[in-house]
């Protein structure tokens, strides 16, 4: 990566001789750029371009260069890589459009391209690119005219567009410093970048936007072993188009692409966000705190509304608002009427005007906010008016001196408003460490979570899988006939999670009455009388599950309803039973998804006919141990009913979470299962049992 | 009104001798601000202010001044409102604080001064108020020193603080064209600001600021005839501090005051903004937009990134991306490679960069996307670079051209990104009508959002109460004891709603095993025996519901059981049963609130153990006709369920609808219920039946 970011010396096939307006020359945008390395322009109609002396092709130039950038037409492209594999070049940038990215010719021109690199060993950043820039060394490789920021932040970028980098002054806080397009990424990709960014001293803050996702398992290794020490802010989009596709499961249809991409990105400790807005802010709390290890908020403000507002902001974004630090009041009230009413949010105004003055009241309070240890962090609403009839109204001297005396670090975000705003705000972030300035007090507010979020991520416990001892002959003799029919249904997949410690409740099949007897016998009322089979997929449409039979009359009055319903369909079609001891409890749904890019998802959630209605589902990739099953339940909107409420009993918490674990060490030792739904699983104080089950190959 | 926001001449009781730095003299900044009309400052230790005379007293003035403006400490308020009445003055407005904002005392004053007021016919604005702006008329009452707008807008800003008026350059579009800080609103408030700003030919857009609702009702009415005319946006802060009180319903609990504010803003056509940025993007919209007919959105991009991210922004704002228009990528396609792909989003680039040029491409998709009649409005992504080499990416007179030939007024809605972005922005909204810039895609696309939710709220049809015939002797007589006792439970509010005419599950009431085989006999199996009785709000607690009850010995069983539990937990408790057939279905829930600003709240959900959970719940204002109780049950998640999923049939629509009127109409005729509880509501295809209720006084 490094002769991608710094080459010290690069070559361009397809240069354009023209150089000036709308000719978009690469070479004329790396010079105006300001460039310091050997450039060779490569065009064989040409012997002088922008005063460089251009090359008829690649193979002529007198030294290899670290990069060659391609930009010609899409079919005359793989000539040009053969010519960059004789001259011994070991990186390439390819720009051109109209690859994988267009059609099935593009695609395979792509495929093309992709064998040779393999062979030649050279590295490929595209095709599809607006490729690199590194502000630290005045390198871009931009067809566009980019300007050159004044501050360059330690923020890096890769993006499966260029208009991210082109964007700057849109989406990012200042600018990038570093940013890569890795376009139709046929070789370079998130994960290389990653890893190179991880590990770069000029990189503090990363920053992905993800189309579609690379080379996932890779992917989440990486940014869980950089997210500790480096903040990685993922802007994953085609968020809402990403639906679930067709599946046998609840769980399936309830784990949509994006479900599981969220999944991912938690537990990898990446911080999402949905749009440019929040993009914006994220990186700008990134560069400017360190970190907020609370959700405790002061709040400062000129008036009463704007503590409303911050107060409306904070629940949003699942901040709380501080206790007021003891003493404080005191210290605000000396030689004001009483009447002034000083609490969290502090209306500073009045203070400010019957006291000592604004900016005086604004730095005493800010101060013992600061210091105070049931305050995380402050947002701060003040007021800037561009008129000289205001000098004390200024909050910067008092911010940085609340600052200084305090010795506090925890972060302040401000919304500064009024005709003052920008001058302010331009002065205020360099006077001291630790303050950012946003453009709403709802957006300060969300600048604060993002920072608390990373926090906490940082600060997750992450489990390994626990093991459990099963029955392997049982299981493998299940798995054998599972992996045979691509489906196991009722008591056969009921079998296989007993297998493996599940507890599941108490059942035998039966294919007449005799058996039926037979097993009613050896079980206990009530019973359920379920139909049984490969035909009976969705037993409601047969009328196919009969609860609550209490006594053997009503198991025969069952057994023969179910019997004539199901002749009178389809005479002809193999019917078979279920007799089960009926559970009670509340219904649980819990699941397993095998995903293409990350592997099995564990869900679980609110089962019964409401699932689909209000999609109560938590997910976590596998594997999950007990602080991830914790919090899979906790996170659950009924997870109150589960603690048990008006004196209701709590279900078997330790069961429930066992059941979570367990399944998760299922999908580790059979990792070729699609699908697995238990639903419902029976959850009351005495245990949590599965009653119905089914399980995809 | 007009005095207040038109005066010709103002004098301000309180005005500091000093003048200049952090003196906040009125006069001064009134002066400053170039207020054309007489000023005369009061007082009595001085003879001159800012070169004007200043007089003792206002009663020393030589005219009756339109305005009077005081300045001073709570506790010299009073009297100086007396020489305003001694003066003849008809118009106060007072910016001293510390009065109903403050403490008792402070109210005393502030009730002493309405009580003048009155009595006097003089109207008052504030106190606690920054007071009053009118940029056509170069006149502020503001004590901090503001600067005029460059534009002035046609946009009026009734707020409850000072702040918004400071913060117009952050949060409104350029500036407000007039504004009013009703402060304590003692007296004039927002309906007397509202019929004004309604009316005034000034205004074209309204925004309310609200922290507490005043004169709900007649806000309301004024809102509902105003906001076909001119879009009332409203920004109603302490969202989230407003919680539910302690309720004896669930409905009560379920429909706090926020969701309160919600349904009345709704039924009055207001369009409500959730935090600042939302404002500034809705004010811009309603000022740049004339109307946007559908949801459905053209989208054109540079890059196919911006059309991913302007599809998500869509999803999440309730809009669609609409049909490419027939033909559009034949004459994109002319003279361009094939593989390049033209769909909506439109990625106008490559059609540019290998066509006749960006702008160019840009123009001929954009003209075509507004002259389809598939197409409802555009969002327009653009880049914008600061070079002299990328003359031909600019799309300013490309846009403009596209609405001339086109001849549409569909709204475009733009963001424009790269470092030419404050340039092309700052040309493009003045070259053309119908456009507004964004911050970003996703805000680009919530104010379209705002624009066609107003378009759907002017459709909106609103319905009168229909009105049912009932059995008015029954109903009296059940009014009479549930005034008596504040409640009436089970039975009695079972008793009552049949009277009204809604469906009830067919019980008795019975005080003993004699009772209850009698009620058994009269009703049909299977049976419900609940404890019936004031004992036994909450019967669950005392196990008193046993359901499924399907001969005599079981309802024995049940009988005995229940009489045990009690006297095992009070032998003193006077025992009571009620005797119910068994109603199968979905268990809804429907009730009524009174609230004390808006009157009666209706509302319906789903009911059972799950309702506080999922708080599936939607409200409407009482009268609830035929197409709000469409809207009502359309909203709810668990419509699919009622419409019925899987084959499973749809229930009694027409009798769900119906209860709803019913009860609404029960509202009416019965204005002082305070809440009333149907839960269950059980609704299947045979009918809708309430089967437990409860009504409180």
């Amino acid at each position: 990566m490094k002769y991608f970011l710094e080459p010290e010396s690069v070559a361009m096939i397809g240069t354009p001789r023209q150089t000036g307006p709308d000719t978009y020359n690469g070479v004329e945008m790396m010079l105006r750029y300001g460039y310091q390395g050997r450039i060779y322009p490569i065009n064989p109609k040409a012997d002088e371009i922008c005063g460089l002396r251009a090359f008829p092709s690649i193979t002529e130039v007198p030294e290899t260069v670290n990069l060659v950038i391609i930009s010609m037409g899409r079919d005359q492209v793989v000539a040009a890589f053969k010519e960059c594999i004789q001259s011994g070049v070991k990186r390439v940038m390819i720009v051109s459009q109209g690859f994988a990215d267009a059609d099935p010719h593009g695609e395979k021109l792509q495929n093309e391209i992709v064998r040779l690199a393999r062979e030649s060993g050279i590295r490929v950043v595209g095709p599809n690119t607006l490729g690199i820039l590194n502000n630290f060394r005045n390198f871009s490789t931009s067809f566009v005219d980019l300007i050159k920021p004044k501050k360059i932040p330690p923020v890096s970028l890769i993006a499966q567009t260029g208009m991210i980098q082109v964007a700057s002054h849109n989406l990012a806080y200042h600018d990038w410093g570093k940013a890569l397009d890795i376009g139709n990424a046929c070789d370079v990709d998130f994960v290389d970048a990653l890893e190179y960014f991880g590990a770069d001293p000029e990189t503090r803050v990363i920053v992905v936007h993800m189309e579609g996702i690379i080379r996932g398992r890779e992917f989440l290794k990486a940014a869980s072993r950089i997210s500790p020490d480096k903040p990685i802010i993922i802007f994953k989009t085609g968020r809402t188009t990403a639906g679930a596709k067709a599946a046998l499961s609840h769980t399936a249809s309830l784990t949509g692409e994006d479900e599981i991409a969220e999944a991912a990105f938690n537990r990898a400790g990446l911080i999402r966000v949905k749009n440019g807005s929040e993009l914006k802010d994220a990186i700008r709390s990134f560069i400017q705190f360190e970190d907020m290890e609370g959700p405790r908020l002061g709040v400062l403000t000129p008036t009463g509304a704007g503590g409303i507002m911050a107060t409306d902001a904070c629940e949003d974004f699942g901040l709380k608002i501080a206790e007021l630090p003891e003493g404080l009041p005191d210290k605000l009230k000396k030689g004001i009427p009483d009447w002034v009413h000083i609490g969290n949010p502090i209306d500073i105004w009045p203070v400010g005007m019957l006291g000592g003055g604004y900016s005086q009241a604004y730095r005493t309070a800010l101060m013992e906010l600061l210091k105070s240890p049931k305050v995380d962090g402050v947002l701060g609403v003040t007021v800037s008016v561009d008129s000289p009839l205001h000098k004390n109204i200024d909050i910067v001297e008092a911010v940085a001196a609340a600052r200084r005396e305090s010795g506090s670090r925890k972060p302040i975000a401000m919304w500064v408003y009024g005709s003052g705003t920008d001058d302010t705000v331009e002065r205020l972030e360099p006077a001291t460490d630790n303050v950012a300035c946003f453009e709403s007090v709802e957006r300060a507010a969300q600048g604060l979570s993002f920072c608390y979020r990373y926090h906490q991520l940082r600060k997750r416990e992450i489990s390994s899988q626990r093991s459990f001892p099963y029955d392997h002959e049982q299981a493998e003799s299940l798995l054998q006939k599972g992996r045979g029919r691509k489906i196991l249904l009722g008591e056969d997949a009921l079998a296989l999670l007993a297998a493996f410690g599940i507890h599941v409740s108490r059942g035998k099949i039966a294919r007449n009455w005799k058996e039926i007897k037979e097993a009613a016998d050896e079980l206990s009322y009530p019973l359920v009388l379920k139909l049984s089979g490969e035909a009976f997929l969705h037993k409601s449409d047969w009328g196919g599950v009969m609860t609550g039979i209490r006594n053997k009359k009503e198991l025969r009055e069952a057994f023969q309803g179910m019997k004539e319903k199901v002749n009178d369909r389809n005479p002809a079609v193999k019917i078979g039973f279920h007799v089960q001891e009926q559970v009670g409890g509340k219904e649980l749904l819990v699941g397993l998804k095998l995903d293409a890019q990350f592997g099995h998802i564990l869900a679980c959630g609110y089962g019964g006919i409401y699932t689909e209605v209000f999609k109560d589902v938590s997910r976590e990739l596998v594997p999950v141990g007990r602080p991830e099953a914790e919090k899979m339940i906790s996170s659950l909107k009924i997870y109150p009913l589960l603690k048990g409420v008006r004196g209701e009993a709590c279900v078997d918490w330790e069961g429930l979470l066992e059941t979570l674990e367990r399944v998760s060490f299922l999908a580790t030792e059979v990792p070729d299962i699609k699908e697995l739904d238990i639903n419902p699983l029976m959850a009351d104080a005495s245990g949590c049992v599965a009653v119905d089950a089914r399980i995809v190959w």
